[in-house]
């Protein structure tokens, strides 16, 4: 398969890039780095980039910024940076990608463990990881051509803990290899509509 | 209790108003009616109303616009709309009201039943919905004083079949009178973190 993987430098990127780059043609893509650079919150520059890379058979994503601070002190405008860019994002790839994508392509999108498991200075990521997983289950009955798309829902990663971890107090870590493999099932099984939790 | 609804000239929006103004006092607010104006949109809209208004003891919303229409053809700037207007408004006005609450007091905003049961053309509003509840859930491990948070989410109501039956097809419809129970619930109850659904 060929595959347009977004956020490829990530922690995240690197280790689906390592599974699905064991049998698949990658194309790593990011915002500062990678073959190919791609703002998802620009609508002409994901266009750009179907129209370099021509049809693809499966797309996925582990980009997108969240805005992290107290309730307290939260203003519309911190609250949008999640929306706009994680969110708006990776649906905008969604929305322009299903019409790049070959017959039974798939998207795999990214949310994340506190769309269902809320921390404090995290009220941004809940909503936004919780829009990801509506988005998806809703976008799965209307995609044509056998199209499939899922969310990847991951815990903190082993590796993101020294970085993160004190926002996640008694959360059990995953090593991104192990969540990786939520990637592979979603590209490379049969399911749609689905959020895989990797917990 | 006094009692800020927005949305109140609303089919939801008149039988909250009903139910709360048996027992409270309600200020009505809306875009374009009700004693007072204010656009959820806009921060200085929101300041400015509780400038006037003063401490309130609940805050209640049934505001907000989605866009509906096919995934194949939607585009990010459509998508937006429901993410600006129905969940952004909502949001700020939850943000901004926190601090003009007394102790104790709650907001309760308004999703709806296609969070999850997703229909033909919904993609942005169970998007929407579904991060709204996820905020409520969230919030409400930060919120101070014993303020509460909760959202509503009614499944289509009956006095709306005519306009907006032919999208929820095989669903079951509540009149609004029995919809408006769950914000009684809301504001009256102790509950904080819930998702009240009415279907």
């Amino acid at each position: 398969m060929k595959i347009l993987l977004i956020g490829a430098s990530g922690t995240l990127g690197q280790a689906v890039a390592a599974n699905l780059g064991a049998r698949h043609d990658i194309v790593r893509a990011g915002r500062n780095s990678g073959e190919e650079r791609v703002d998802l919150t620009q609508h002409d520059s994901v266009q750009a980039l179907f129209q370099r890379l021509g049809r693809v058979d499966a797309i996925v994503s582990t980009a997108g910024r969240l805005h992290f601070g107290p309730l307290s002190e939260m203003t519309a405008a911190q609250f949008n940076i999640g929306l706009q860019d994680k969110l708006l994002g990776q649906v905008n790839l969604a929305l322009l990608g299903q019409h790049h994508l070959s017959e039974g392509g798939s998207i795999t999108l990214t949310s994340g463990i506190v769309a269902i498991e809320p921390i404090r200075l995290g009220a941004n990521a809940t909503a936004v990881n919780a829009a990801l997983e509506g988005f998806v289950t809703a976008a799965a009955i209307e995609l044509p051509r056998g199209i499939r798309i899922n969310a990847v829902s991951p815990t903190i990663l082993t590796e993101s803990v020294p970085a993160y971890g004190s926002l996640f107090a008694g959360f059990e870590s995953v090593p991104a290899a192990r969540a990786a493999l939520a990637y592979q099932r979603s590209v490379e099984g049969a399911q749609t509509g689905r959020v895989l939790r990797v917990d």
